[in-house]
């Protein structure tokens, strides 16, 4: 049986777990949970997901949600097919645990500030709150700064290779640079522009944005 | 040589590592960085943490910040001595991540909003932000009502066994309950309760308590 990811294909966290199976080349299914009409709210959703988020998934009968542990779960399941994506040794996965820990608590939250205001509610023509997200562009700039340091040492965040460290950034970047008009924010950042662009042209990561631009329910390899 | 956890004894990130090395049984060295003085932002430990915080952890040459990445890599690397923290297949290992990241991404940032406003600033005079307070003891106490039926199922928040995912909140409950008058959040959950009381009854968190209140350095079990 097909795992199962349930949500919003435009959604960023969705987005991470479909590009990681997309990386290790697992087919799956896609289940529309249309959080625009709020049905990760209805009762037999939040039986799967007690805080009412997308996305969940089924791998068989094992259920599981929060992306970044799905991401870690398939990662391992997966770990002799496709990239690794969670280091070879103890100390290889902790830096990446370190930078996905970053990414979870330090980037995504301002970034997510960022693309709620200028992005989500204008789309829905709604005002944004400027002041928010010019305060999460200072903290999201100073978060950089740091990235770019680290990038000047190893091509990827957390060593020579692309990790899940480097995974999980890519859905919410893409709307901080295609749609919040913020690409500017590398442009004093070579090594953070360089990697940008790099895990951005990722194949795996093109085809999880055709398959959400068709609209399909299956992928398969 | 023995671990080197440089921090605050009294801060929570730093708490949750030491509890991690307290459980199994691995001595430690703690080297104060006073962020009451600002000791995290200077030069020569930002070339160690470059967000200028703590906890940052020395195992010899190996390196590393996150708390919550830093209680992984010590439990994989002790994973057959003490109690197991990470689960023992990849479904389980998956359920302590999902929660690990519940607590560091939904959990925390409530819990820290709250003890800022109604402990840190207060006792060092300064006025809280009690509106602030207010709406994180409100989504806190959401958290807390699915932590309620979680833990009417299970023992524990990934199973029937401590792990990383209980762990890692004892430090900044601990100021909710013992240091906010938040105690009685708990009072309609006798389930999350009952796990508080359990786990804050730990004697590994015992001897973490008596160690930050003994003003050592050294820890050895
Ligand atoms: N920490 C969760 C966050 C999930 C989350 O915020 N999902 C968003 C979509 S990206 C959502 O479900 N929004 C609708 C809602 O919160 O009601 C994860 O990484 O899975
Ligand atoms: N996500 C980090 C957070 C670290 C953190 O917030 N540390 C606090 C003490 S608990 C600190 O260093 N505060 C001083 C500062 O941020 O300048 C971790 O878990 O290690």
């Amino acid at each position: 049986m097909a795992v199962k990811v349930y949500g919003k294909p435009q959604a960023v966290c969705p987005q991470r777990v479909m590009h990681c199976l997309v990386e290790k080349g697992v087919p799956f299914e896609f289940v529309l949970v249309d959080i625009d009409a709020m049905e990760q709210k209805r009762p037999e959703y939040m039986e799967k997901h007690p805080f009412g988020q997308v996305p969940f998934i089924a791998d068989g009968d094992f259920e599981l949600f929060e992306s970044r542990a799905i991401v870690r779960y398939f990662a391992a399941k997966y770990a002799d097919r496709g990239p690794n994506l969670l280091g070879r040794t103890a100390e290889e996965r902790a830096k990446v645990e370190q930078w996905l820990d970053v990414e979870a608590i330090s980037y995504s939250p301002c970034a997510f500030t960022i693309v709620f205001n200028l992005f989500l509610l204008p789309i829905r023509g709604l005002p944004g709150n400027k002041g928010e997200a010019v305060a999460a562009m200072e903290k999201l700039d100073k978060v950089l700064e740091v990235y770019e340091k680290q990038l000047s040492r190893t091509k990827y965040l957390a060593g020579d290779e692309f990790t899940l460290a480097d995974l999980t950034h890519i859905p919410v970047t893409r709307y901080i640079v295609e749609h919040c008009g913020l690409a500017y924010l590398l442009d004093d950042k070579p090594h953070a522009k360089a990697w940008w662009e790099d895990v951005s042209r990722r194949p795996a990561w093109k085809k999880v944005m055709s398959f959400v631009a068709s609209g399909a329910s299956f992928y398969s390899p």
